[in-house]
């Protein structure tokens, strides 16, 4: 770091927020996307569609547990937590529209690092339509921590809860599964750069919100339940399970790992199918879709139509069964394990993410 | 901390949000409250009354910088940090009615502490009617953050901002002006409790979001412009005055410094006037009126009518001025002081909160 590098304590808070709004550009603009008034007061106005419901959620990334600036550039940092929000609106089948941003900052933070953060978001806004409104920008102690809330709107008959699944449901999954832990893993690993090296690491860091899969899927009205997999495959599929009052089966030959994370673990010595069952913000959408009748067809049409407008793939890799049976997985062999329902613990003692 | 006290890293990230949940208890349920699915799935699911404009803020607290445990306990963070957000939605002259609550926490953060933040939330959001909808719990490596973003809703037609003063306003304040700064004096010099030190003590750590005391002031269709006391007196009459086009003219002899603060400052030879300029933290309503013909009637029928809906008190302090005249205190012997414009900064080098 030059000497002469501006810092963010030289600054002060008044003018960092005043240049923060212009690195955001348009994407604190927002006129006429239901911004009454964006930055600049005590919180901001927003028209909320008339007959849509509202969508709110929020996620907290912390240095030294969610990001690590030896891995992550602050675009990427920026870019990534939106991204896991943008996720939670797409996993209940809505539209993103406005964020809020509330970061803490120690005072000898690069005013280059911030406008890096902002940049990041800026580019996701600019790609989704996304409003940044609001937030608040303060000093923290050590290390950076970026809280973002995301609002986003639905129509009243197109909601998808994780409560939504029904019995003999088939279970499907967009894209490909096990890059972003194969990312991690290579990160942490060190290991040099070759085109697989390269897909998986830019899975980790700039993951990509399955937004415009979420219309697509919702607008097919076959969606039962639907989540997106920030938490690992296993987990987000004992949660439709455990909310819907069933068990779930997965199929080991359907899931569609990932042919990068693949070639990876052989180059790591993992296994890239714990990559895919257990490993984190893949970002993907896990959904259901009602069996019986029809549904082979239906299901081909909606797999076509999605990779049509989306280039996206979408996978049958399992069924909803009763509650009973819990949370199993058919291995190639034919043999039967019974997967441990919960996924990544942010408390517990030995993680390494 | 005894040996077997409960940490939260023992009972892990999903059977802490099911616990924190039941400590929420009513402030979690919200049935018929506009909450159509609350905490448990991807994003909370809402529905804004039919013709609202939705209000949105947030305010991060960070340990060592906003609060510290040796003064403050959870339920005074909780609690506190809820105010300051409140205290947002009422200074758009708006209803609070949702909030997520991010936590960063220590894994060795003894359980007791979680839930005495949560009953501190809990018991405010049972006072104003506020809905728990959401949030993120996840881990920290050093200190607690607690990221709160409260949602609430107004009226098209009441919808105060900063930039509605016109030259001629009267500005008024609600309340008494420097308990706050004074109480986290007597925290910081550590002094005994008397009656005025337990009162301004009380003001610093659990302070009152000035809710209902706005709702009165919008139904009087007289309000101007509107700012809550976040940031100390002279910042936020100075903003008042920067988004409307304005100077503003304090006078010193009606500025209704706490008598509980000046008894205190007489302890600590500091100034009470010092600290109702410049503290912040006093989340009293700052406000314009409009002057000319029947505002001197108008205004005093404003002040009994707040007094008897709410009991709190409400004093004029100073008048909108054109813009050249900047932001000036007139003193009690006549003479003008130029005030500095800007108050608390985050990321200035000797900040004492």
């Amino acid at each position: 770091m030059s000497e002469k590098e501006l810092l963010i304590k030289d600054l002060g808070e008044f003018s960092l927020i005043e240049h923060l709004v212009e690195v955001l550009g348009d994407a604190a603009r927002g006129t006429g996307q239901g911004v009454i008034r964006g930055i600049g007061d005590d919180a901001a106005v927003l028209q909320v569609t008339s007959g849509q419901r509202l969508l709110v959620s929020c996620d907290m990334f912390i240095e030294g547990i969610h990001f690590n600036w030896h891995y992550c550039s602050p675009h990427q940092l920026g870019w990534k937590a939106l991204v896991a929000n943008l996720s939670d609106i797409a996993a209940m089948g809505g539209r993103p529209r406005w964020a809020l941003v509330s970061l803490g900052l120690p005072p000898e933070t690069p005013l280059k690092r911030v406008e890096g953060i902002y940049r990041g978001i800026a580019q996701l806004c600019k790609e989704f339509g996304v409003t940044i409104v609001g937030g608040d920008t303060t000093s923290s102690p050590r290390g950076t921590v970026l809280d973002i809330t995301v609002l986003g709107e639905s129509s009243r008959s197109k909601i998808a809860y994780r409560s939504g699944a029904s019995e003999g449901d088939w279970l499907l999954v967009t894209g490909e599964l096990g890059k972003a832990a194969a990312g991690l893993a290579c990160l942490q690993e060190g290991i040099e750069c070759d085109a697989s090296v390269k897909d998986v690491i830019q899975a980790h860091l700039m993951p990509w919100p399955r937004v415009r899969e979420a219309a697509v899927l919702m607008s097919s009205n076959l969606v039962g339940a639907l989540n997106d997999i920030s938490d690992g495959l296993v987990s987000e599929a004992a949660e439709i399970a455990l909310a819907s009052g069933l068990g779930v089966v997965l199929w080991e030959e359907r899931i569609p790992v990932s042919s990068s994370a693949k070639k990876v673990a052989g180059r790591l010595d993992c296994d890239p199918l714990h990559w895919a069952l257990y490993g984190g913000e893949d970002f993907e959408l896990l959904l259901t879709i009602p069996g019986g009748k029809g549904a082979p067809m239906r299901i081909r049409r909606l797999v076509r139509s999605l990779k049509k407008t989306t280039g996206t793939s979408l996978t049958i890799i399992g069924r909803m069964v009763p509650p009973e049976k819990g949370v199993r997985l058919i291995k190639k062999d034919g043999s039967v394990v019974e997967l441990k329902e919960r996924g990544y613990d942010h408390f517990a003692v030995n993680n390494q993410n």
